[in-house]
């Protein structure tokens, strides 16, 4: 059916965006490491000739090196992303970026763009399925990443919508994640990514004897804290030792036959085998991070794909975040204060950001760090963070390889977990045992240095600065 | 899971909703006949004293005739609607309301309430699933409805949204149609409705040989148009002839082995029938017309949901209407212009009103309108009709009991349908047959008489005005 809403190429599709010097641009990062939208785009823009361009991106990765060049010419001149790391978060760090990089939590970005703080002119949506009239859905196609979740936003509230597709479908296309009243214009490409570029980082859980005795302990807090019950509700990321606690929680919930309600957050194929095993009646996907999670949000219609706002914006009538029992979350560092970075390494270089874990810290009834205690030499638990990604108040517990320490401020969990006989010692106990172990001591960007990147926190208000690493 | 959500009545929500005098409130009308929840609501909101309430409801029936009383004591002082009928329409007619109804089409409704040119203060949702959350859908429950398409807009636009379901699970409802961050406060009552009473109006195709004959004449007039190939579209209504039109044309699609791409608008089973045999890919569902298509959207992944404003806002990126190739449309009246009235009766009294009418009409390249000369006595075919709910520049062929009339304007069509060898007859011819046939002249209101509703078009201008009934 042919389609004015058909354009082209990219050029004929940012022309007709009507897009400007000073412009904001936004773009979804399901495709992860093996996203092509993003890069194509942003040539096309440096090709004709616009400057000045924000980039509103869910989150980028070594994939996006080319922005750099964008980024030293003036093209990009402004980042708000939820994650960052490779070449265009060590040129942010060096100062390449004329303003500071805005970094917030997934929430916080669905947030700032729903309540018009953040505008976007023009979103562009990496759609491995799509139709002439716009209607699309990430489940089919040969670049197949699953749900759509951090694109919601985007196509809701954006100005002008482009769908950008390589899997180009008759009307209409079905399902539909994202449909044609929201969509301006579509674009076909030769391919919109390397949908093996998903699997970024780990998604195995560690086999490591030290990680897996983290998970274990993990796993132990979790059994001791009470919310192990039927309604059960749990979150992981995507690390090693997350998917380990997964596993053994697996074994855990088989055993005592607990029946969950939910998983949530990006989702792992160990996780749908728990949904499948009949462990959560639902998972809530707001980003698939293997094809096993793929195929499982294609089929199971138990697997529901979710929003980035639903998941965790703070200022929506209650995010799937706040129904959470129990988060499992990872850390660069963590300080006296259970304050967590994983924005920065220990030398003040951006390599990652919050993405959903100061939202889900937030709204989780028990977060829970798991962290060994040194790394590369370099001591993780600190006096105090180089950066606070996640205000130590939302963190309840830290469990790394010297044992587990309870916030002090959640005194109720503090009497569980001793009942239970699981040993805990002090914070101050484990950054001890932490700095004798280490053996280099990391050198932080001076505090004179300039800032070139304000980490936000989910309602919008600063937990910190990023400093210019020389 | 416990929930600040959950309210222990509707009174309580309203009280929490802080609905004030001369507020707006809205509802879907998924349950059409069977609905219980705007009476139960509308009751609550008097006996809290609370008055001059604007009632945005997409539809009202003859079940809510206890709102004549609300209209009388000035509890409710102004009404917006796409269709009504029965007591409250008579009312209406007669003078009651204080201010003139606005008659919006669904599509014009959506848009009205998406550019916030209709402000809702609190909606209320009847949800035949719901948790405590707020998030609910339309398949699961003992009052299931299908798809909530109608309430989308609400949803997402409302100062204030109430969910209200007789079928509260454990958090989280799956499938969720309406996410809790949409949702304020949710109740828990005995029923939502009755859900047979889904079924009101004719759901079944004719047997009456005279309805039968104008099917078989506007099937042929579709298989002559050149659109019955593959890719074909097509919407109906649940009239008696519209459905024989439906059941005529799936043999046809059979004998030819044509592969429609999309049947839209309200569901029957007919066309159900019709995606099950393979002759359509997926229907667009923004309202179930009886329980086979409730049970269709709930287990069919090719039944899709679709929102009031996907389906026909005119205001958005390109509603489902714009890609239509064929729409059936019943008329009260037809007149010379080929304006229809679906509106009113030919006494000027209120039956009705646009729904998708206008909006499939405007959208489809073919816009077929079945009707008898003439029923109850009346003509049907007239120099003006009564009430100009349609205009007849959207309406490209009449079909009737007395041969078919093609619209001056569509010249190209003309040629194709007589190069069929199908008769043509003038439309001036078959209103002076009419006219012999009749037995009685409809006694029209006075064109001084006070204006009782407005009828917008989809786009917010008015086609007409519909005056006071002695």
């Amino acid at each position: 059916m042919a389609n004015p809403k058909l354009m082209p190429g990219l050029r004929a599709a940012i022309a007709a965006s009507g897009l400007k010097d000073g412009g904001t641009v936004s773009f979804h990062h399901h495709l992860r490491n093996g996203d092509q939208v993003m890069n194509m785009v942003m040539d096309e823009i440096a090709g004709m000739g616009i400057a000045d361009i924000t980039l509103a991106a869910s989150s980028l990765f070594a994939v996006h090196a080319p922005l750099v060049e964008h980024i030293r010419q003036g093209v990009i001149g402004a980042i708000h992303t939820a994650y960052m790391s490779g070449p265009v978060a060590h040129a942010v760090s060096r100062g390449m970026l004329r303003r500071p990089a805005v970094m917030h939590t997934h929430g916080g970005r669905a947030r700032s763009i729903e309540s018009g703080e953040l505008r976007i002119d023009v979103a562009f949506i990496a759609a491995p399925t799509a139709d002439a009239c716009g209607n699309m859905n990430g489940v089919d196609g040969k670049s197949a990443c699953g749900t759509l979740g951090y694109a919601v936003a985007d196509a809701h509230f954006a100005a002008c919508v482009v769908a950008v597709t390589d899997n180009l479908v008759p009307y209409p296309a079905c399902p539909i994640a994202i449909g044609q009243d929201h969509v301006d214009y579509v674009v076909e490409v030769g391919s919109i990514g390397d949908p093996s570029g998903i699997l970024s980082g780990t998604t195995r859980a560690t086999t490591d004897p030290v990680g897996l005795d983290i998970a274990r302990s993990a796993t132990r807090v979790i059994a001791a804290s009470g919310l192990l019950v039927d309604g059960f509700s749990f979150q992981t990321g995507a690390g090693g030792i997350s998917l380990a606690v997964a596993a053994q929680l697996k074994q855990l919930m088989q055993e005592g036959a607990v029946q969950g309600s939910f998983a949530s957050g990006g989702i792992t194929g160990y996780i749908v085998d728990m949904l499948e095993a009949g462990l959560f009646k639902t998972l809530f996907d707001v980003q698939c991070f293997d094809l096993k999670a793929v195929e499982s949000c294609r089929r199971n219609r138990r697997h529901l794909a979710m929003s980035a706002s639903m998941y965790a914006n703070p200022q929506r009538r209650g995010a799937v975040v706040d129904q959470l029992d129990v988060m499992i979350l990872g850390a660069t560092e963590i300080d006296l204060a259970f304050n967590v970075n994983v924005t920065t390494g220990s030398d003040g270089m951006i390599m990652g950001g919050s993405g959903g874990h100061a939202d889900a810290a937030a709204g989780a009834k028990l977060a829970i760090v798991t962290t060994r205690l040194n790394a590369g030499g370099y001591a993780k638990i600190t006096d105090r963070v180089t950066t606070i990604t996640t205000p130590g108040a939302t963190v309840d517990v830290l469990v790394t390889d010297e044992g587990v320490a309870v916030n002090p401020l959640r005194a109720d969990l503090l009497e569980r977990l001793r009942a239970a006989g699981i040993a805990l010692r002090g914070i101050g106990e484990l950054r001890a045992l932490a700095a004798a172990r280490a053996t280099t001591v990391a050198q932080r960007p001076s505090g004179q240095a300039r800032i070139v990147a304000l980490v936000e926190y989910r309602d919008g208000s600063l937990t910190d600065v990023v400093r210019m690493v020389a």
